[in-house]
């Protein structure tokens, strides 16, 4: 008999996830009630903001609350539906969680029904046009950094997920895009296949003399990925009334809820006039389907592209979410169960 | 033979400014060249942005060169012009700097006739339509905060030269207002006099708390003129799309040129989506005829008040900028020579 298995948060993680932290578990597949719908999860999205999610300190939702499956976003297949606007065989995207076979409310996960005739496999889906990833940069970059042709822009994380697509949507929009990631190979990738115009490998090289040496102009735009020293080098080379838009500080998440300090060169934001503003993709919710066209519309066009780094296995989540934490990874992350 | 006396800067200061930074010296008047004029100084504005002129760091302007003249913002009185919109006894705003008697360059020192009409005393130019006061409050709050009614102001330094007016000028614009000063006499000050909803004396009681109990429905606009702890509490209270205007670091500028951390809660940008924006007043000085007639319009409404802490005598100035910067004045802290 098939089961679903799930992962549920059972401590807080101190600093890295560590196994103990999780209950792993298998229960009897659950007929859906009014509202709900019961899936089978075809692929998993593995994004920074789990690890933040983990974590009890003030955020944008509520933290997972312990003893609940661990929340995540991903795609499945409906298999039970008690809600009238799904059906068996329906493929749906929301927030499935660290589980096999969910039973879920519709309302409460987020759950969408993807268009039958979308061309896209779950993996594209969520690498590219998905809320943590296309959409995400898309929103992240243009509303908040507002790019102009001429303007050089900075993206870290640049072979990341959300980075890449920064990356590749700053030179559609005409900027002098400089990224930022670690490792000879990701820098590479980052100027060869994706087409920015130099990659600073911050594990190998001196991300200040980087800068100095790629950005002769100054800094106009950068897309936060990451925080802590590398965007205190960024402030400090940003131009009069530059912007930057925080869409992570992954350096950050595995200390969350520690006393980490802000950027050293905080004061630039004043010396310098800059716009400092946070973001979260969905508060756009009404702009996705226009977004989501866009995106798409790059992508069959060749200028949008993305990698997956897939991994198998649903017991491999937890250390899937460590090794993306750590950088270990190529592309967007996702896990098939 | 009355002489030009002034203070330079000698060595940059390492913490608080020394004494023995400066250098005093006396020279003979000099006579304008063309394109000059030689000014009598009647009132200096001692700000905060004294000490980080004084710091060779990045920022809005370079930093005062080692031997030069301290540079500050002023009114004197011309008493030789080579200059063709100049006459003896004009009255002139401008950066005067720390000498009695200057022989300044009308460009190089930005200097500005005063309207004869104008129906003023130095004191209160200064304090209530100087760039470094009131057209600061006005671009600061109404530019980057954009108070409507109803919303919760948070400003700091609330008794100080800049904060007053944002606090005045956000009562105007129909805010719940709550300002944080320092001991309870500023506090008194602020609510009893300026017409502030509340004070929170930072010296005495639980910044965090006070926050509590006066933002009950969270914090929406920060004008920030202090940084540091005070900006921590705050951050952790905002309201997602919340905006903070930074006028001001001040509790770092005695540190200038070493690692300060910036706020702890630098996360709360990305979680609460706020955008944090730095400004300097020059960049509007397009509309500053406009602000100019619209804060003498509330000033003679009784709506904007400024209080002044004038010192005496040439020589203290060193020790006034000390006493500006530990907060040991009540009011815009002018000198008279």
């Amino acid at each position: 008999m098939t089961m679903n298995r799930i992962f549920t948060l059972d401590r807080r993680p101190d600093g890295e996830l560590a196994d103990s932290d999780l209950g792993s578990h298998e229960q009897a597949i659950t007929a859906p009630a009014a509202g709900q719908i019961q899936i089978r999860t075809t692929c998993l999205s593995i994004d920074p903001t789990i690890r933040v999610w983990m974590s009890d300190i003030p955020q944008y939702m509520p933290p997972i609350a312990l003893g609940e499956v661990v929340r995540s976003l991903g795609i499945g297949v409906v298999e039970q539906s008690a809600h009238p606007d799904f059906a068996a065989g329906d493929r749906v995207v929301g927030l499935i969680g660290w589980a096999t076979h969910p039973t879920l409310d519709v309302a409460m996960s987020f759950l969408a029904k993807l268009p039958a005739e979308l061309p896209l496999p779950d993996a594209k889906v969520l690498s590219l046009i998905g809320m943590t990833t296309g959409l995400t940069a898309y929103f992240g970059l243009l509303d908040i950094c507002d790019p102009r042709p001429g303007q050089t822009l900075v993206v870290d994380a640049a072979a990341g997920a959300v980075g890449a697509l920064v990356g590749q949507i700053g030179k559609i929009k005409g900027c002098r895009v400089v990224g930022i990631a670690g490792g000879p190979e990701k820098c590479r990738y980052v100027t060869e296949e994706l087409g920015l115009d130099a990659c600073i490998d911050y594990k190998n090289d001196d991300v200040g003399k980087g800068l100095d040496e790629h950005c002769p102009r100054g800094i106009d735009l950068c897309f936060e990925n990451v925080g802590g020293a590398i965007l205190d080098e960024v402030l400090l080379r940003m131009n009069n009334n530059g912007r930057v838009s925080i869409c992570g500080l992954i350096g950050d998440y595995n200390a969350a809820g520690k006393r980490t300090p802000g950027p050293y060169n905080f004061g630039m934001i004043l010396m310098r006039r800059l716009r400092v503003e946070g973001f979260i993709v969905s508060d756009h919710g009404a702009r996705f389907p226009q977004a989501t066209a866009e995106l798409l519309q790059w992508a069959q066009q060749g200028r949008l592209k993305s990698i997956e780094d897939v991994r198998q296995g649903f017991s491999q989540l937890p250390e899937t979410l460590r090794q993306l934490l750590r950088g270990e990874k190529h592309g967007k992350m996702l896990l098939v169960p």
